[in-house]
Parts: C-alpha cells; sequence; structure tokens
C-alpha cells in the first residue's frame, strides 16, 4: 500500500467466505468471547457448514490470530502515515490521536478483540503482536521525546504519558457505542485537545 | 461500613469458602473470560467438589454478579470519599483519581473483570450494576462541571473529559502488571497530573 493510499478498513467489504468468516468471528468474540465461541458458532453465523472454517484457517486461534495481526498492521501503518504529514510534534501527536480515537471509535468491535482478547492468543502468535504493539507504542514516544527535547512538550514523564494517551485511545473501543451521544468525529477532535493538554503541549497552556 | 473506615480490599482475606471461591473465579474469568469459564473450572481450582459453586451461589452469573456488585459499590463508595475531603475542585478531582488510579492498579485483576465482563450479565443485574457506573460517573461529573463553574477547569465538553478520566483509570486495569517498571502510587501520581490538565485546571497551566 503506498503511502497516499488511505487505510483499509478492517474488514473489506467484499462478501467472499474468508470475509464472511472473519466478521462472524469479530462478533462472536466480542459477544461471547473467544473461550466462549466455538467453531461451529463462526461458521454456522457466516452462514456456511459447521465444519467451513477449517477450509480456510487451520483454528479458531488462528482466526483470531489474523485478525489481530491485520488490524495492528494496519493501526500501526496509520500512526506512522500520521506523524509523516508533519514536522511539528504538535501537529504530529494531535493528528495521530485524532486519527487513532477515530478509528477505535468506528471499528470499535474489531478494535475490542483485538486489544482484549490477546490472551488467548498462542505464546509464538502473542510475541509476534506484542512486536506490533510495541512498535505502536515507539511511534508515540518518539513523538512525545521530540516535543520535549524541542520544548514544546513538558511531561515529568514522557513514556508514561505516550502510554496514558494510547491508552486513551483503546478504551475508546471499550466505551463507544454506534447509538452514542458523540460522533467518532467529535471524540477524535475533543481527545487531540485532551492529548495536548496531556504532554503539556505550548507549556500546558493549549486552548480550545 | 462508616465513612470513616477505609475501603474493604475487593476480597477480604478470609479464606472461607465464598472467598475462596470468589477468587477462583475472578482468576478463571480473567485468565478465559466468563464464557469460558465452567461451574467445575472455579469449583476445583478454589479445592472444593466440581458441585460446590452451587452451594453458595444459584449461578456463575450470579457469582459474577456478586463480584461486580460489590466492586462497583466499593468503588461509588471510594471516589465519594475522594471528594468528600476537600471543598477545592482541583484538589477533589486530583484525589478522586489518585484513589481510583491506584485502585484499579492494585486490584487489577478483578477491576479487569468487572469492567470487561458485563456483557455476561442478566438483563436484570447489568441494569443494576449500570445505575452503579451512572452514579460513579455523576460524581467525576459533579466535579468537573463544579470546577468549570467555580472558573478554574476550563474545557469544551465537560461531560466527555469527565468520562475520558474515568476510561484513562478503566484502562489501566488493562495494562497494569504487577511486575511492570511503575507502582501503583506512581501511576497514580503521574495520572492526577494528567487529569488536572485534561480539564484544563488553571487554565490549562497545571505544571508537574
Amino acid at each position: 500500500m503506498s503511502a497516499s493510499t488511505p487505510a483499509a478498513p478492517l474488514l473489506p467489504d467484499q462478501p467472499d467466505a474468508r470475509t464472511r468468516l472473519a466478521r462472524a468471528a469479530v462478533e462472536a468474540f466480542a459477544d461471547r468471547g473467544f473461550h466462549g465461541t466455538t467453531t461451529r458458532d463462526i461458521s454456522t453465523a457466516a452462514g456456511m457448514s459447521p465444519a467451513a472454517l477449517y477450509v480456510h484457517h487451520r483454528s479458531k486461534e488462528e482466526l483470531l490470530y489474523e485478525l489481530s495481526r491485520l488490524g495492528h498492521e494496519r493501526v500501526l501503518e496509520m500512526v506512522r502515515e500520521s506523524v509523516a504529514r508533519s514536522e511539528d510534534p504538535v501537529e504530529q501527536l494531535g493528528t495521530l490521536v485524532e486519527d487513532f480515537v477515530r478509528d477505535h471509535a468506528v471499528v470499535h468491535t474489531g478494535a475490542r478483540v483485538i486489544n482484549y482478547e490477546l490472551a488467548a492468543l498462542s505464546e509464538e502468535h502473542l510475541a509476534e503482536i506484542v512486536a506490533i504493539r510495541h512498535d505502536i507504542d515507539l511511534v508515540v514516544r518518539g513523538v512525545v521525546d521530540r516535543g520535549v527535547a524541542a520544548g514544546v512538550f513538558h511531561t515529568p514523564d514522557a513514556h508514561m504519558t505516550a502510554l496514558a494517551v494510547l491508552s486513551l485511545g483503546i478504551d475508546v473501543s471499550r466505551w463507544f457505542r454506534d447509538e452514542g451521544r458523540w460522533t467518532p468525529d467529535e471524540v477524535a477532535v475533543h481527545y487531540r485537545l485532551l492529548a495536548l493538554r496531556m504532554v503539556g503541549a505550548d507549556g500546558g497552556r493549549i486552548e480550545p
């Protein structure tokens, strides 16, 4: 994907068998948890025969792993693109938070599954996902560190503050509801302000 | 419990049968999710016969509900006490966030279960827990609203900011690790600063 291509949605709108299985798995995992979902649940919810999942995936865990890997790689690419749009740490962090928060609100069901079912992954797969999460952390931490070095951010602990900014965005996937009082854009814009205040941008004097 | 009694821990240190079952349930739900856990799993992990859970609880859901109710009532009492310690909105919010965050770091496994397994509750039980969560929200929103009215907090959306402050604390239960780089106190003190910045305390000019 070139840098100018918009980030692909978590699950493209192509109703082939793999996509139907992936969508059914996200809904089932979100509803009953990974361990409370059977391969039969997923296959039948996708409108397929009970064992159909095994035509496309070695196991239920492999399907979770694939959803998780694609989702995390997409977010990593997204935050790298957010940062690449400017040289100014204030603008970089603001854009990153807006993009990250909007995304976690829009695809909240999928984001919830891949953030809260990590413990269900095999050791090897978990290590791979943790490595991508670490790369996402490093992008955010890099922006905060550069802002501190440039004297535009002021925080006693850049590392914990970067974690808190990501944490705030991840938790959006827990509480956001499509029928709720705010749109993804409204949350994204407000969280941009909150994040810039958290890092003490402009000495903490960021006004709405 | 009188107002001067310190908040009780989620699970008191008394190894009676109910407590052993509750502890085993928290660990099992945290590990495999509510739907991935059987009553037999819980009973045997508590060192009891497979059906022992039914001596003390009508069902697995009743046990989750009891954990959830006790945990939420404890947090509601805690945040009310945090706010009662001062008349100053800055001090009230600072103390509330410190207490809330420290608590979610210390009892992170239990907090994770009761925050992320709400969908497993019966409709009636969920309504009861949602009402307690609403009361907790109202305490935080009340502090933010009073700070805005007093001219010491500055935020374009007091409601969303109050939600974000709680959200940041809840997510601590997802990422906090006992063997991690920060103690619960260190996270609590830093998050106090972040929350005061988020509400624009002192015009956003809060210095560490």
